[in-house]
């Protein structure tokens, strides 16, 4: 069942001036409906103009909605949106911000619910793993992070990264039906090029996990030519693999009904049923990968991942190596 | 090689009221000798004194030093504090906070680097983990927590809490003379009661640690009857068990000096020579045991405590459990 939050002011205001689809509404009837006094509306109207919809406004015609904005604003991911946790809470959106994860850990810390989400149209230092940097130009991806309170021993985080990758392989598969890959841990590929990348990002006591961030990048609409040449892996993204523009506001929503989709099945107890969606969307397992850890590498075959989202690592001499993330690279055979 | 950071103005005007032993030096003196003007001689024996330090004056005899108070100050904690990480950066004091980790976790979060300290006189919130409570009385224990940035993968991270144990059983022992041991993951008990406890809690990603902050709370001056009754493990302190009140300062000097110890051997990649030590200090091995996960539990024998820091329990159908922290209870057998 999707519970949701009853809209606030501005968001009736605009839901109302979304279904006269352009006509002018009199101030006078946006009052009676909306049950708020001439200078409430004309309040709101103001702030919607600042967030970038365009609204005309005649003295005597009242008030029509122009257009929408190309922004992940709040009202237009929660339109429609079918999640009941992730998303429906606390919303922080950024124009621009260092990175999403950085915020959602500030607010994580202060004690921010569950499916907190931070969007951010611009990042100023959007990370990868291991403090790489992610290219964040303005209004061309999707940058967001989701705050999660799982209730796991340490030793089951790297679930949540198996999870994170196969719900956002799922939505970018769904909505672009673009061949997408899984590369472990936390790459998201198109004919061998990062479209997207996950940051799992964890506090903790060795015993529980306290929260975890979720974030993501996402190349949308970057043009292929806009990618600075120095990437450790090349990139891609939405446009140059389909040729075409994507909403942002739509995929952002697929990702956020998919990690709550995921984030479900892991709380009911069946990681094995992520697991096993996961083994159909890498091409990991048997691999001969070599795997870069800090002050430490490792090379042998992937024997599994385990039913606890740890790489199981079989070197040349038969020991087993247990891995929770690493960058790793495929040895030729 | 221990390199001591240069003592402040009023570091080196206490230093000298210390040599003078409670004789008056005179202002003209101090002036002379410190190459400081009167005004802020008198500035800084304000601040000596609001922290609690008892100091005489005199129009025409000068200044003399006449007790020292009870209270973890810095520039006592630093004084012969034999270190080079641990407790020469930054020190956090407070007469009260919440706990000494959590003022840890922000500072670590902010970038304070490694070897950052802070204490506390009084916990209003001491915790042990999964947030139990931890007795906190002013004055009489010590509630301390270091900031830690190992270089390690998430899956080393519980080398940290053997790391943590043997140096507080260690500096305890050291310190006291009593026959302390280790229950693991994180209690350091005397005859079967809670001396002290450790609270390790880490910022991470899943390859790469970012920080851990190690909380330890001592038990040091509090007599019998101050305990709640309601404790899950019955505690004591040292004036219990030894039946003499000791210094807090040089008991907090010793814990920092047997963590930066090591600390050293850990970084030195010799973590094997604490895992031999933790041996002699536990009495785990071998032991029929039931751990509490949140939201399991498992019973088995304890086989080892392997390279990793991670409890390896064998279940009575052969299968082995890897335990990062829990709850354990000795099974009788």
């Amino acid at each position: 069942m999707i519970i949701k939050r009853p809209m606030n002011t501005k968001e009736r205001l605009l839901q109302y001036l979304k279904e006269e689809e352009g006509r002018f509404v009199s101030g006078e009837k946006v009052s009676s409906r909306l049950a708020i006094s001439r200078s409430a509306i004309w309040k709101h109207i103001s702030r919607l103009k600042e967030e970038g919809y365009e609204i005309e406004s005649f003295p005597r015609k009242g008030y029509a909605l122009r257009s929408i904005p190309d922004y992940l604003l709040t009202a237009e991911i929660r339109e429609g949106l079918k999640t009941s946790l992730i998303g429906q809470g606390p919303i922080a959106y950024f124009r621009k911000t260092d990175n999403t994860n950085n915020q959602a850990k500030v607010l994580a810390y202060d004690g921010t619910p569950e499916g907190t989400l931070v969007i951010a149209e611009e990042q100023s230092e959007g990370r990868g793993r291991r403090g790489r940097t992610w290219f964040s130009p303005p209004g061309q991806g999707i940058y967001a992070t989701v705050v999660l309170r799982p209730l796991i021993p340490l030793n089951e985080a790297p679930k949540l990264t198996v999870l994170a990758a196969v719900a956002t392989a799922d939505a970018l598969e769904g909505s672009t039906g673009l061949p997408v890959r899984i590369k472990w841990p936390n790459d998201i590929l198109v004919r061998d090029r990062k479209m997207a990348g996950i940051l799992t990002e964890i506090g903790t006591e060795m015993d529980l996990v306290d929260f975890a961030v979720i974030g993501m990048g996402l190349n949308v609409n970057i043009p292929e030519l806009s990618f600075p040449d120095n990437l450790r892996t090349p990139a891609t993204s939405i446009l140059i693999e389909s040729g075409q523009t994507f909403p942002r506001v739509r995929l952002l929503q697929s990702w956020l009904e998919a990690l709550e989709k995921y984030y479900d099945l892991f709380r009911r107890g069946s990681f094995d049923v992520i697991l096993s969606r996961w083994k159909l969307l890498t091409d990991i397992l048997g691999k001969r990968i070599a795997v870069d850890l800090p002050g430490r590498q490792y090379a042998g075959e992937v024997q599994e991942v385990d039913e606890n989202g740890v790489l199981i690592l079989r070197e040349p001499d038969g020991t087993f190596q247990r891995i929770f993330s690493g960058d790793i690279t495929q040895l030729t055979s």
